[in-house]
């Protein structure tokens, strides 16, 4: 019978992703360079398979598992020329763990296997070094004790530590032989008290024993937790590599290292890493001796090092990607222990991809491939440096509500940040408030970000911020804003920070943390901007931006953004004199006063949109009606609403009683989007006529202006039939009283399952969709996006849900009324616009599912289009990859 | 070319509905009864068509109908051997209106016309009746003026009032011919004055003029708002019949009379109407003689009586269904002026139509058909007495929460409540409340019926009063509770009622009033009882009941549920120590503190599922375990919540901030259902070991349990896959530990259109669906029923909405999702039992809905399970009919 479990390095001729789920990613990867020629200490690996047959089989070995590792081990001692573990020529073994996918340090390593009280004086009378021989000695039966027998590590420690003291010595480099021999002897000791047990002499024993361990390592607790977090499935088990030692702590012509093939901080193809003479492993970790530069070791191991150069530039070659290597040299000679594709930064990943093109390596499409969309985040807003973030502690951590990180003076109040920033214009501030309101705008645009104690990722601040680009931390519960006191606390740690002392916040991960921490930079090299371009060439989706200004528009262009697929006019009513003239006209009690007060917002929003259309000219506008209740735009706190009421000569009583009475139980289920436009028409009236009068202006001015007017909340054929009537009547008439025509189109914001389910009805009226993603996963699941933090944490925990649907769109749910809706849609209107807009427009996941349904753009917010035209790149070359596949398949 | 817009009556050969749509409802009827050769006075019918041609025609004559009218007329002059408006041998004519639906009093008639100066000479010569013909032309005058001419009542009533006055007479006919003559005269000066023509004399004339009004008064603003309400389309136009007068006012030997062929009232088969001598029709309206009974007429008319006998039995038999019948005696002779189906009470409908079965006048079919299943309301609850509320003024309006009426003295404290009728069991009550609370409980058990200032109709006050089957009025915004003042206000009235005193409430219709109006008891009849034998017959569709508590269960068995479709558990908790148990395990802040209070649950929900499988016994019980979020169950006022705090020995300040941590933005779209139950997974196993230790305790007495298991609020086959792990494991543990096996199912409340895509995968796990179809409207349509009240009302209103869909199933959206569920569900298991729950559950068009896309059954409130196997049986037999139909069809 053929082996099954058991294969030589490079005995199976399998690549890729097939070989490392067979002899998981180590075992792959030593195969692979052993088939290369290059020189690894030989070895074999036990297939994943085997381990798992182990679990089904109650923890026991498979039929036939002992046999083929006896054998390999046979064919391994006689390769080498050494038996494991002899009295005279002993073979010495690593047992390392290796899953399909790397999961480093999470499960358990054995090394020096074969060492007892025999084979020790063999290998020191070959090595001609007995310190080393019992050093080895001591390192096993201490790695052995703890990984393969559980003896509690400290136990051993306190033996090595009770021994230097005898000594007076501080490092274990300064125990000498006779010092070493009484620790294994202790240890031996140890070993038998714990276990009742002789340490085993047995070098099989050992062997099976470690087997055993490593298999068993699978299912600890942090290896669980490990898969759980990267969505690995916890069917894949782990293979056991076991190879022969060799030792770089053999004297001055001995040694070890790490290094990259290409600088993994900037991309630049230049040597790194590195290495540390007449050591292992372990020492480098250790850090008691400091590493020299990789390039050093041209000096002190001439012939090694080139051998190296000429190794690593294969294996690069080979696996046509940058890689993280290791290596160990002994007696001069070099031996390669492991290589993996190497992490590397945004920046780095970046260059190296487009570097590697123009060296013809790869194509253009397996450039944009290997780049990981949301990695570009790094590269498009400032970040804390991440070494620096390292040595800190996390005081609090929140939702990571907008990207980019902010460092600044703790200021409390809005107000009082705006008098900070006028009195000096140099001050870094960042806002810090239990929740922010549409009164605090003018604080949130002189400050470099936000945190706030209460609010989700869709709250007032996480979507100013985004609109800003500016960094958030929202909810974050773990701190306490004393505003009158002047000071935040966070009573988890017994900490306060006051008003005007530094804090750092980081907006991608949610982190706060205290003082100032140095920021990095973006850093859009170009590199950057020519890979942009292939990726526009391929990708089919267009791809454009949610921004409400002018300035958010023109980032946004720059970027890349093809349009506006939202621009949210609500947003444009918070500042200054807006809000109070919106607050009138939702306080007056009829038409009359309320188109009083609709007149003078009207100016304010024309000239908002002529300066969109500037910015935007030549591409589509996307131009949102009002959308959220009316009640958003009130002031909740008595004395706002005393303000408020003398302002508009109201007794305060009556603006109570008119706060109260537009409460609602359920507001993302209320009065809102169409429902009040239909109701209160005038109020889309204004809008109509702001978003014509400004397209007309700049039509007089040659400039070409494209708007796009989408109705939110809508769920009824009929809403969109009255609401295009409405929206048709007054624009005839701007245009008629103006004397120009200006062309524009009607559309709907698709974010109920009601306008999905009816989408043919609905476009025989509607002229595109948009796909309004936050409010349809809301109303498909049931779930308020305010709310389910309660639930929706413990979800992901329980693998409930693989994502939260709001980050990621959920295709077998959400995603399949987007698809009816499409297919519905065309049924009707063979050339309907369809878009999507709203968070997860910029997510990769989302962008893909959105070429594949068939959408003609996706929308999202400006320091995402990169990310979004990324995606899209990636999701049509998968694509025409795939397509070509099928062919070939069929062809076959 | 044969005639298009006008037909002799009895000249088209239509019949029933397609006669209506051509000629009207009355034309068809006038058709019919002359093509079975009874008595019509002779005359013919202007089509509804020519109506709307007339308006696509700028309201003008279309062309050929002016020929057509002509040539009618010459007809029936001939026939009648008199000219229209003849010096000498004049025909007098009615032109009414009449469209395909009936709507009385909404439009135009003109009675006498062909009356002119000269006609009334020889009308008056040949009826020797002189002030017969005067007056007879000052009514056409009158009627002319107003009706055609367009000139205020008013003006006509004064000039007759100043004649009286001048003659010191108070009553018409104490006028003679003089004063007759002299009004006919000052009618016509006021015609000259206020149109600046003369009256016109010409008989063509007047006859084309009241053609016109006819069709004019098909858009007159009470018509408008009829059809809006009735649901009747706008483009159906009325038709206008032309009818020869005849004259019941020609001495002792005339009269006019109305009937019904059966008593309307009770359905009895006797004589029932009204007749008068020597009179006309108007008179019997104008209520100056009392009519008397229609069987005197058989001494004073005994022919005509005999006559019109034998002619309502044979239109009777005829259109087998009860008549409604108009008719005159001119001169001995008996016309039948109209006849139509008669409206008869819920009492008379269901008596007549189990009679007509008995007569072998119409099939067991027709006879369910023929039952509107809502009006059987009438027969369930106490009703106000219909003709004492005409009298009274409505004082206010709110929903109609729970149908009934309430009569008692108004209290405004349930406790309060409680002492009352604990001091005098005999007093009847109506708890007023700004709205109810679980605390409430017991004041509502005495009191006969709860009118609230708010809330909607999922109020708390709304389902508990339906659950009880008590009348409830919610959310009338119209009142004010003044509680500690002892009284309630109507603003808008200027009206107070005090504590004590009486009030009158609908609950079927949402009125109020003031004092004690009579009840009328629900009247369960032989009839009725036979009625739903035959509909148990012949209906597909299963009908369950929602019912609480083995109360509820026993009525809603007696009124022939098949089972319990959706018993709610949470309200098994707010009654009395229930509550505070509740609340203990919500402010428990470990599980093993939760599993503590949750103890405490168990035996009072053991108990009430006991009872309620005893009073199911047989058959399915479907229990839905925990569904509202938990701060549903806590305190809201500062002092419950300090006592609260007293009793827990927490302090106050720790229950608020657990109050606050569990607010939530929406709540209906927050932690609850199973998201609640997987987190607290205590909660489910609680209620699982009750249901199942229930169902082990009635089958060691032999009584047949069949527990249900339902999981709310689940929108993903993982959350399914969870609970029925957390159930099943459960189970068997009780079951083992009392070594009993029960057999039970876990299945799916369907609220979330989430759930209803991915039905397929949710029915690997869940053995049965049942649609909740008030939260799948909700996330459907992304309405929030307490808060669509803002703008539901104006899109009825405004046929943006046909129908409300909370209260009608909405098909196109809602029930896509259903239908979508029933096919991927029954996809993955064949056998999956399917049903609905929820307010629409007794809906008829929801049921013939439910029939339609083969679900197994229905449920709802007790109250509603007759309405709905009714519908249920009405929906079996329209299917087979259209099966039928298009069997035939295809074999044509």
């Amino acid at each position: 019978m053929a082996n099954k479990y058991v294969f030589a390095f490079g005995e199976l001729k399998l690549k890729g992703k097939e070989a490392a789920y067979v002899l998981g990613n180590k075992g792959a990867q030593l195969a692979e360079m052993t088939s290369l020629g290059l020189p690894v200490p030989p070895g074999f690996t036990i297939t994943t398979h085997a381990c798992m047959e182990f679990y089904k089989n109650n923890q026991q070995w498979p039929k036939g598992l002992e046999k083929e590792v006896r054998e390999k081990l046979a064919e391994l001692e006689k390769k080498m020329g050494k038996k494991l573990g002899d009295h005279e020529n002993p073979l010495f073994v690593s047992v390392r763990s290796g899953a399909y996918a790397s999961m480093p340090g999470m499960m358990d390593t054995v090394l020096n296997l074969g060492m007892n009280d025999k084979s020790v004086l063999a290998f020191a009378k070959q090595t001609k070094n007995e310190r080393a021989a019992w050093d080895s000695y001591r390192r096993f039966i201490q790695m052995f004790g703890d990984v393969v027998l559980g003896i509690d590590h400290d136990k051993f420690e306190k033996i090595l530590d009770e021994q230097k003291k005898t000594k007076g010595v501080k490092y274990d480099s300064e125990l000498e032989i006779d010092d070493l021999k009484k620790i294994v002897a202790k240890y031996k000791e140890l070993v038998l008290k714990e276990k009742g047990k002789e340490f085993p002499q047995d070098p099989w024993e050992q062997l099976r024993m470690a087997i055993n361990a490593v298999f068993n390592s699978w299912n600890n607790p942090r290896a669980i937790a490990y898969r759980r977090i990267n969505k690995i499935s916890d069917d894949a088990g782990t293979a056991v590599n076991i190879q022969s030692m060799v030792f770089g702590n053999m004297g001055n012509d001995s040694g070890t290292g790490v290094g990259f093939t290409r600088n993994p901080s900037t991309g630049e193809k230049e040597p790194y890493g590195e290495f540390l003479v007449n050591a292992q492993g372990e020492d480098v970790v250790a850090g008691i001796r400091t590493p020299q530069h990789i390039s050093k070791m041209k000096e002190i191991l001439p012939k090694a090092y080139e051998e190296l150069v000429k190794i690593y530039t294969k294996l690069e070659k080979h696996y046509k990607d940058m890689q993280d290597f290791e290596f160990t040299v002994e007696k001069g000679k070099l031996y390669m222990l492991q290589t993996r594709r190497g992490k590397r930064t945004a920046q780095a990943a970046v260059k190296i991809a487009v570097d590697m093109v123009k060296e013809g390596l790869i194509t253009k499409e397996e450039a944009i491939l290997r780049i990981e969309p949301n990695q570009l985040n790094q590269l498009l807003h400032k970040q804390l440096d991440p070494i620096a973030k390292q040595k800190e502690e996390v005081l609090a951590k929140g939702l990571a509500a907008s990207p980019g990180a902010a460092v600044g003076k703790v200021v409390l109040n809005a107000n009082k940040a705006k008098e900070i920033v006028e009195r000096n214009p140099e001050e870094k501030l960042v806002l810090v408030r239990t929740e922010t309101s549409p009164d605090d705008i003018e604080g949130m645009h002189v400050s470099q970000g936000f945190l706030t104690a209460r609010g989700g990722l869709t709250s007032h601040a996480a979507v100013v911020a985004r609109g800003m680009g500016k960094p958030c931390v929202a909810g974050c519960e773990d701190i306490v804003v004393y505003e009158d006191k002047g000071y935040i606390e966070i009573p988890t740690k017994g900490i306060k920070i006051k008003e005007g002392e530094f804090i750092s916040i980081d907006g991608s991960t949610g982190e706060i943390f205290k003082g100032k921490l140095p920021l990095i930079e973006p850093q859009v090299k170009g590199e950057f901007k020519e890979l942009m371009t292939w990726v526009d060439s391929f990708r089919k989706l267009g791809v454009r931006t949610n921004a409400d200004t002018p300035h958010d528009a023109k980032v946004a262009r720059e970027f890349g953004a093809e349009g506006i697929g939202l621009c949210r006019t609500e947003h444009m009513f918070f500042e200054g004199e807006r809000i109070k003239a919106m607050r009138e006209m939702i306080l007056a009690d009829n038409v009359e006063s309320r188109r009083k007060a609709l007149a003078k917002l009207l100016p304010y929003q024309k000239s908002d949109f002529i300066g969109i259309f500037e910015a935007m000219k030549g591409l589509d506008v996307t131009i949102r009606l009002l959308d959220p209740p009316l009640h958003e735009f009130l002031p909740k706190e008595d004395q706002e609403i005393e303000e408020l009421a003398r302002e508009m000569g109201y007794s305060v009583e009556k603006v109570k009683q008119i706060n109260e009475s537009l409460k609602e139980f359920n507001p993302m289920l209320g009065f809102r989007g169409c429902r009040l436009l239909i109701v209160y028409p005038e109020i889309a009236e204004m809008q109509v006529q702001a978003i014509i009068e400004a397209a007309i202006d700049c039509k007089k001015r040659k400039i070409d202006a494209r708007p796009e007017i989408m109705i939110p909340v809508l769920g009824h054929v009929n809403e969109m039939k009255v609401m295009k009537e409405i929206i048709d009547k007054k624009a005839k008439e701007v245009m008629e009283k103006e004397g120009v025509q200006v062309k524009y189109k009607v559309g709907v914001m698709m974010e109920l399952p009601r306008a999905c389910i009816t989408a043919d009805k609905i476009a025989e009226y509607g002229e595109f969709f948009s796909f309004g993603t936050n409010d349809l996963t809301q109303t498909t699941f049931g779930y308020s996006r305010d709310d389910a933090g309660k639930f929706i944490k413990y979800y992901l925990d329980k693998k409930i849900l693989l994502e939260d649907p709001f980050e990621v769109v959920d295709q077998e749910g959400v995603g399949e009324l987007i698809k009816m809706s499409v297919e519905r849609g065309r049924k009707t209107r063979k050339d309907l616009k369809i878009g999507i807009c709203g968070e997860q427009g910029g997510e990769p996941k989302t962008v893909e599912f959105c070429h594949k349904v068939g959408l003609n753009y996706v929308s999202c917010s400006p320091y995402r289009v990169p990310i979004a035209r990324l995606a899209a790149a990636q999701a049509a070359i998968k694509d025409s990859q795939d397509k070509k596949k099928s062919k070939k398949s069929k062809r076959n």
